[in-house]
């Protein structure tokens, strides 16, 4: 049984949004399953020096014009949000929680917020929203909604951040594979090729 | 007649090289021909507060890995220079003067400096290296090495290289095609596209 791959994002992430649409299937097609992390880039970003894309001066502005055009040439519906970018702690804390408790809602909770986010301009910073959300898929709402106000979920997501960053973790998307990693949706042609062949 | 599009490109950048090994047919394809702007990220890097990609802690030992499966993704013959990053003043000094001078060998002639430095691990950084290179092909190498001297030559590649960042320039390989701004080798797919459909 060949094993799992990684896929790591931020839900404040626009390239992780495309990812998020392909990396199930492209996975399928190798008969290799995905584990879905959601992490925040902020505490990255702030260790390794670096700055969100969008408040870098000239790539700031090419990478809002380059979102837009990547989601037109894959023909991804993309409307950018009005806020951005998002605060996602509340977002990454519920879908830990949703993958502890409710593990095969786990995508399709974390696909719903994502979609909110980049397709309706919901606000997902907003914790009474992330928990509706749940609950429109038949996720125990209250349940979910008390476990955000906790200290545990908190330093979970805390860890799992530091995890990924362990292992190299700075950007999103970004995928493991066998040890592998890919930084970015405009490598999932490599990725393909990786999983396909085993080598690249 | 189509406008050329604009390539700009450090040779000090291995996405650049990439990009060059293919801009030419990539425009042909579609009619169009190609102004080639050797520029200096450094004053760039500065001016916007960024880093090179290698020397950044996480993002620099992934993008020395990406750029090798890069190439061999793309079947690009290429080798890490033992100097990296190099300084590329005095190439695009003197590629600026083989524009001016020869102008027919002038894309010959960074393709010969392109190749010289990720292929064959010479150092570009040396001026009678690059002088030799130019005199290769049958370029007056006495006129370029005194012309590499001159503060004319130094004064011309400064304000190219801010006249790219006028533009919007931040790093390389950077195209422009009727106004349209593609950063990054992994955006010539939507540069194609753009150039055969006019829109994207």
């Amino acid at each position: 049984m060949p094993s799992a791959i990684d896929f790591y994002f931020d839900f404040s992430s626009p390239y992780g949004y495309f990812g998020s649409l392909e990396i199930n299937q492209l996975a399928a097609r190798h008969g290799r399953t995905v584990n879905w992390h959601p992490i925040l880039l902020g505490p990255i970003f702030k260790a390794v020096g670096t700055n969100p894309l969008v408040s870098t001066p000239l790539k700031g502005d090419y990478s809002r014009h380059d979102i837009e055009r990547t989601a037109r040439f894959h023909n991804i519906f993309f409307q950018m949000p009005s806020r951005f970018p998002m605060g996602t702690q509340v977002a990454a804390r519920a879908t830990l929680w949703v993958q502890a408790q409710h593990p095969g809602q786990a995508v399709p909770f974390a696909q719903a917020i994502y979609s909110a986010f980049f397709t309706e301009d919901i606000d997902i910073g907003d914790a009474p929203t992330v928990v509706r959300i749940a609950g429109d898929l038949g996720i125990d709402h209250a349940a979910l909604s008390a476990a955000l106000g906790e200290q545990a979920i908190k330093d979970q997501l805390k860890a799992a951040t530091e995890a990924a960053m362990q292992r190299g973790v700075f950007g999103s998307p970004f995928v493991i594979a066998d040890g592998e990693s890919f930084w970015g949706f405009d490598r999932f042609a490599q990725l393909d090729a990786f999983l396909k062949n085993g080598t690249i």
